[in-house]
Order: C-alpha cells, then structure tokens, then sequence
C-alpha cells in the first residue's frame, strides 16, 4: 500500500523546480506554481498582467495584506549559500519544539538547536542592541503571529489574576490583534476605552506602527498588561533606541530578514507566570 | 545592517549537512544536531550509549512518547527523488494557507497548491477507498494536532448550539485530546461520563486506537458532535474497511507516511458551519 505515499510526497517535490519570469518589479513568479504550470506572474496591488507590466488605473491599496518582498533585491544578490536541501533521509520522527529559556537557565537540559537559537537571537540583540534582555525569558514560537495568541492566552491565564480582559490597541493596527482577541472565548476587541475598567484592559503596542510606521505610546494608565509588537524595531526599518524593556515583547524572524514564508518568533516575558503559560498554548 | 540576518538563517542552512553514524535500529542519528557538533545517537526509550547499544534492564516505556520511525526502512532505499531544496529566492513573501473545499466548489477561485492537494488527498482516498467523502468539505491544516484543536473550537461555535461542552474519549488515549480540551475556555476534559448530560459532550473516537490499536466504537449516545480521529486507518496498520461516514474525520501525512516532521493535516466535515468555523482557528 505505500504506493500512496509518493502521490502525497510528490507535491512537495516539485517545488524543486527552477524557472524565472520577469515581473517588472511589481510582482514575483513562484517557482512551487511554475512547477505546477503556472506561467505568469503573482502581481502586487494594483498591477495587472502576465508580467504585471500594467498599473490599474484609479486603484486602491488594501493595507492589510502584507507583502513582505521588501529585500528581495538583498537576496537576489546574495553570494552565501543560504539553500536548504531536505532529503528522504532527513528527519522522519517528529521534531522538538525549541525551548524557553528562564533566566539563568541550565544549559545541560537543552538540545543543541534550541541553545544554538537562544544564544544567536541574545547575540544579535546584543549587537543591535534595541532591547534589553536581563531578567527576562525568551519564548520561542512559529512566529510572530503564534506568539500574539500564547500571549493573549497566556496574560488570561495568571495566578490571582482576572481572566476575561479587553484588548486594545490606537487605531490603525494590524487586523489579527483584532481576530485574535475574539476567537479567544477570555479576551475581546474593543474600539473604544469608554466605560471599560483600565484593570481588565491589554494593550497592544505596535512600534514602529503597522500600518503607518508611527512611533506609538501607550494610552491606557493602570492596564491589566501589555504586549509589545517590536517586529519592526529594527534600525534597518527605523532608529531602535532606545533600548526597549517592555514586560512582554514580540520580535519575528520574517519581519528583520523580510523572509515572510519563515516561521520563527520569539518573545522575552518579564513575568515566569505568564512565560510559563505560553507552553500551553 | 544586514549582516544580522544571516547569523539567524545560519541556523537553518546547518540542517543541510549529510552524516551517518550507525544506532543499531534503537535510535537516530539527527543530521541538524550533527552540524552543531553531536556525535551520539538519539536512541529510542529503553536504549543507551553513544550508539544505542546497550538494552536497559527493567526499563518502562513510556507510551504517550511518538517515535514515529516505523517507515525508516522504505525511505532509506526508496529511489525516486524525494527531496525538496529552498534557496533563498524561493519564497519571500507570506505562503498562503492551503484552502477549504467545500463540496462541488469552484475550482477557478483556487490557487494551484490548493487544487492539487484537495486532488491528490481526493484521490488517494478513492484508490485507498477507507473514507466516503461524499458531500464533506475538505479542511486543511498544519498536522492533525491543529486540526483537533480547530475542531474543538469550531464545535463550540455553531449557530444555535450550546457553547460550552464537555469532551470524553475511552481510555487509554492520546494525551492531547485532554490537554486541548483543558487549554480551550470553552471545554473541559472529563474521565468520567457520570452526571454529565449526553447532549453537552463531544466524544472523540480514535480508531485505531493510539496507543492501543484497538477498534473503537462510540459509547456516548446522542453526543453532542463526535469527532473521529482516523490517522491510523490506512491499510498499512489496519483492515481500513469499512469506508468511514462520520461526521468529522481527522487524517494525517505524519501517520499515513511515517513521515512525523512533515506538518499537513486534512479534516473531512459533514455540516458547513462546522466547517466555517476551522477557519477562524
């Protein structure tokens, strides 16, 4: 019966296949739709055509979808062999989740993949040198985007602590603070902070602001607590500094490499009871 | 500013190193840990030493821990070409979510990723003939775990039912039905079936059983939704017969290939508003 396996294998296999097509800058050929006979390009908004070699006339943006291509001239170019291959042999079994790693943690209980990522996310910090880390957990996660649901989980499930909140962030704000805090039965999105308790608020602080690159401040006195998007405080995107000591702070590996289609997050948690309660998430 | 980035992709290009070193079938040897320096094997419970050559005495195993190597022998010798290589202009931007197909949808609204996998997974079910997908609607997601998780919120969420919901399955069984039961707000994990009425509980059926392989049959009568857990029936670890008709079926690439670290799930849903809901998870 394993002649079923290749059927399904075989979807994977063929997004080894090379091509290019020239998209004028205004959008990219995918090599996975190539080899599935795809032969024109995925345009940006606004571009139309097999090359996306036309601008739409009178056309709006819709700036909530993210299209992260911002260095792709960066690794057109680069020289490093950056290329992963994944063979047959590779790793049936399932993998480890990377760790969190407390404060002090004792390195001697950890793989080799989870301390080789703690150390390279301190040491890059530590060279760019945006935030501070002491005294703080670092939560690994599948993302960016996962780490806003452990939190949102997480900041619900404290010792002594209330567990319905209202989640809140100043407009205009990236549209999953918004859908995550309502698929959570213990959290809520408000628009507004009229009659609502400051205790039983999170506010979400994106900075530098997606979408529109301000530099937010927090607006509720007394909240219940705060998550930090610093996705974009890089000095690459902006000046990232000062140093950022938030409780609760969230970074992205898609967001400081512009490689979106990764999956890696992390986050340093002040509080060991709300780091702890990511796990479950 | 840049040379940040590849001290993190750094990470990822180790996994491409090849070695081999000998577990005596107790173990595996992770080709990603040993481009960070390991040289001993990670041997299966029970076995010990650099090459997992020493059988402990009197040890227990532990049965909630998946190895899933069963299928290392056909991969080792299988020819064809399995092997899938990213390079760093593959895919920058956001992959999108495969989709889900509701029974007779439009296939012009589909990107190819999507038509292809609801084929291909379409028909190995028809070859395999162990499921009758007529009428369901095809959820995709990231492995089953997801798609258990997307289940119980989305059984939660129905229009007109009852929100809160108690979740029962036979012992012995897989510990996440009880972790993500306990982890939704919205249900709770019961051991026992006592006092509690029928109509608030979803019984998950999981047959054959993990970890006993057992065939189950439902004993909750008039349950408020079942959700049956199909990842094992395949030939290849059971009878398969006959086709399964339920309600809300679970498979998996992890269990139908042996192939754990692959990460692609697929959910067979009778009502559409079930359905709907798996995708706000």
């Amino acid at each position: 019966m394993f002649s079923a396996v290749p059927v399904i294998l075989a979807v994977l296999t063929l997004m080894a296949v090379q091509a290019t097509i020239d998209c004028n800058d205004h959008g990219v050929f995918y090599q996975e739709e190539a080899s599935l006979g795809v032969t024109t390009c995925a345009c940006y908004q606004c571009y139309d055509g097999d090359h996306c070699e036309t601008l739409l006339p009178n056309c709006s943006l819709e700036t909530r979808v993210a299209e992260a291509a911002i260095f792709e001239a960066w690794f057109d170019q680069v020289q490093a062999d950056l290329s992963v291959t994944i063979g047959p042999d590779y790793h049936l079994s399932y993998l480890k989740a990377p760790r969190t790693f407390p404060p002090n943690a004792d390195p001697s209980g950890y793989d080799e993949i989870s301390l080789l990522l703690n150390a390279s996310i301190h040491r890059l910090h530590g060279k760019v040198n945006n935030v501070d880390t002491t005294g703080m957990t670092l939560v690994l996660g599948a993302g960016g985007v996962q780490l806003i649901d452990a939190a949102l989980y997480a900041l619900t499930q404290r010792n002594n602590k209330q567990t319905y909140m209202h989640v809140y962030t100043q407009p205009p704000f990236y549209p999953h603070f918004e859908q995550a805090s309502n698929v959570n039965p213990l959290t809520n999105f408000t628009h507004t902070l009229a009659g609502i308790a400051p205790g039983s608020v999170i506010e979400v602080l994106t900075t530098p602001n997606n979408p529109d690159n301000r530099a937010k401040q927090p607006v509720v006195k007394g909240s219940a607590a705060q998550i930090t998007d610093l996705v974009y405080y890089w000095p690459h995107y902006t000046s990232a500094t000062p140093k950022r000591n938030d409780d609760l702070m969230i970074f992205s590996l898609s967001k400081l490499s512009g490689y979106a289609a990764s999956r890696l997050g992390w986050a340093f948690v002040r509080d060991p009871d709300v780091s702890n309660k990511h796990e479950y998430c």
